[in-house]
């Protein structure tokens, strides 16, 4: 067997075998510097060589607008689920905002923003049980609001915006935790994207956002002086001492996708990963997928099994075979395959190996 | 010369070398498991296993009250200079807190509090220099104030408190961001604890906090969900996707000062490490300590050489013999020798050495 598994956890994910090398391999002395990155001074001039390559090449990436900020912030999306309407929910005078609910994360998005101003759920797809995306009444859209929040794909059900909402001048808000980097996003057209770093950037803890910088300045006084966005813009998120090893990871990532052929190759890949999925599903009475055809994901394949006595033999057998956490979200239930950028071909082809010969056996 | 420098860094600080070492040896890989520790769920019985652990060793090594609330929260230090008062500010009906300035992070913890209530100065070392901790005239704590703010340790002068004020009923918050866990505390003492892990407990981007639960529960509205202490006590810091590696390293450190001797030893270590120095600053002419002699600091060592100049080509020098980030802090100039728990005595007497033959050479 493999001395490492594929790891299919929804996050902390499984990360490129080179990324992880390199770490290893440099830990204990970085660059020769007879320390190791993480215990160098965040304004060492090795560590501002890291964050300014690792923005430089985000913005590569992501042909990112020079008018976008990008920022890096402690605590990963939940806590911007929090900053957001703190920095952006008094952008009009109304201090209302609305959101489409279409999974869990964008459900506590929505609550926690309900603390700072007038929240209103522009749809939900809650009554179809998250399998499908909620359809929005495009009329229904405020211009008033002071922005409009989506999450770009559902880690617990296992959809996705195959094409985000248009919104006319409410400026977009989207949650692209678990596809930031795996499919082709033209940042110029939204208010902001972000993403916690745990599933396609890095290790858990932080969180990114690119925001268009006319969004900024509008933060209510009671902001943490560490959530205000326009803080850590003009101080290239270096108000204090930042999580030096997460932006570290981050760059790596990065240029790892550069070398890979970039975001449109990671998208390409991931549609042709997540196709040998949806194909067994599609082809089997054994297997039933979760997301409705049209809206799944190519992140998170979700499905189950006749019975949870079979997922249970499923979970156990895969994980002797060396493929691991396909447990589904304890709010959901049966299998869940999380295949994000670092997830290879060959990872998931095993998986559909031993869906079939599970099958074959078990049906 | 040594692959691995002594570092001399305030933060991000050196690491124990056997900490590093099993860090690196098994990130690939971690217990078996062919997966990281970076690259398994939060939720996982393996990071289960490893923040309970942690907990509990922080816990015996402290004798942590089991009424005090173990905390672990995104941002570090400065994070918490705005939690803090969004936490405790309300506790009593005057909204008033009292701070001490004794340097320039106390300062800053003042400045954020200011947005959420009243903060008064109840005592400033500004007109010192910060080279003492001001005095605090007993009659002026107010048993109204909601809490008592201080900094442990000094980690830009170089000076510290080696004893604690005594605050009566209003409940001491200590910031011990560079001395947690090498002075011996008594935390029943006290309301809370806390500190930015970059220095004595692990990478930077994270603090933890040991807080008497009976201060909980406070939060006003507006608290962003990861920064509500009551919150994160009930979900044992596991509200949303934590920094699983920082926990992780906190833990081996914790080990690393129990297999040591535990936390007096870490103190009589640092006294002594600490006094290596500070007798070639006593016996020189060369040399001139910045802090006071009665308020000097066992964790940053504090000084100047006749000028600039001479400063420079210190620094200079030391560097080329493996003895790294010995410069001052960009608003004080001169140096500072940071000599955290993972610093060696070899590491302390290499400098004193240099020290020595620099003087001879130069003065």
């Amino acid at each position: 067997m493999r001395k490492r598994v594929y790891n299919f956890g929804a996050g902390p994910a499984t990360l490129p075998e080179p990324v992880m090398a390199q770490i290893q391999e440099e830990f204990l002395n970085y660059q020769g510097l007879g320390a190791s990155v993480i215990e160098i001074s965040h304004r060492s001039k090795e560590f501002t060589k890291i964050i300014e390559e690792t923005s430089e090449r985000f913005r590569r990436l992501t042909d990112l607008p020079q008018s976008y900020k990008l920022l890096y912030i402690a605590g990963g999306a939940r806590m911007l689920f929090s900053s957001i309407p703190l920095n952006l929910m008094d952008r009009k005078p109304d201090a209302k905002a609305q959101y489409v609910v279409s999974g869990t994360f964008s459900g506590l998005a929505a609550k926690d923003a309900a603390k700072y101003g007038s929240v209103e759920i522009l749809a939900s797809g809650h009554e179809q049980e998250f399998r499908k995306l909620p359809e929005i009444d495009a009329a229904k859209i405020d211009s008033n609001a002071s922005y409009l929040h989506i999450t770009s794909n559902n880690t617990i059900y296992g959809t996705r915006w195959h094409k985000y909402p248009e919104t006319g001048s409410t400026p977009l808000i989207i949650d692209a935790t678990s596809d930031i980097l795996g499919r082709v996003i033209d940042y110029s057209k939204y208010g902001a994207v972000y993403a916690g770093l745990q599933k396609n950037l890095g290790p858990s803890g932080m969180a990114l956002m690119a925001i268009d910088e006319k969004l900024l300045g509008h933060a209510r006084q009671e902001t943490p002086l560490l959530l205000d966005f326009k803080v850590q813009a003009d101080n290239n998120s270096l108000t204090n001492t930042t999580n030096t090893f997460a932006i570290y990871v981050v760059g790596l990532m990065l240029k790892w996708i550069e070398d890979e052929g970039g975001v449109a190759t990671m998208e390409k890949r991931n549609a042709e990963k997540s196709k040998l999925l949806y194909d067994i599903l599609d082809k089997s009475d054994y297997y039933k997928g979760y997301a409705h055809q049209d809206h799944r994901s190519h992140m998170n394949v979700t499905f189950n099994l006749p019975s949870p006595d079979a997922e249970g033999r499923f979970l156990e057998q895969a994980e002797k075979e060396g493929l691991y956490a396909l447990k589904g979200h304890r709010n959901l239930g049966g299998i869940r395959a999380s295949i994000y950028n670092a997830m290879t071909h060959e990872g998931v082809q095993s998986l559909t190996s031993f869906m079939e010969d599970f099958e074959a056996r078990h049906a």
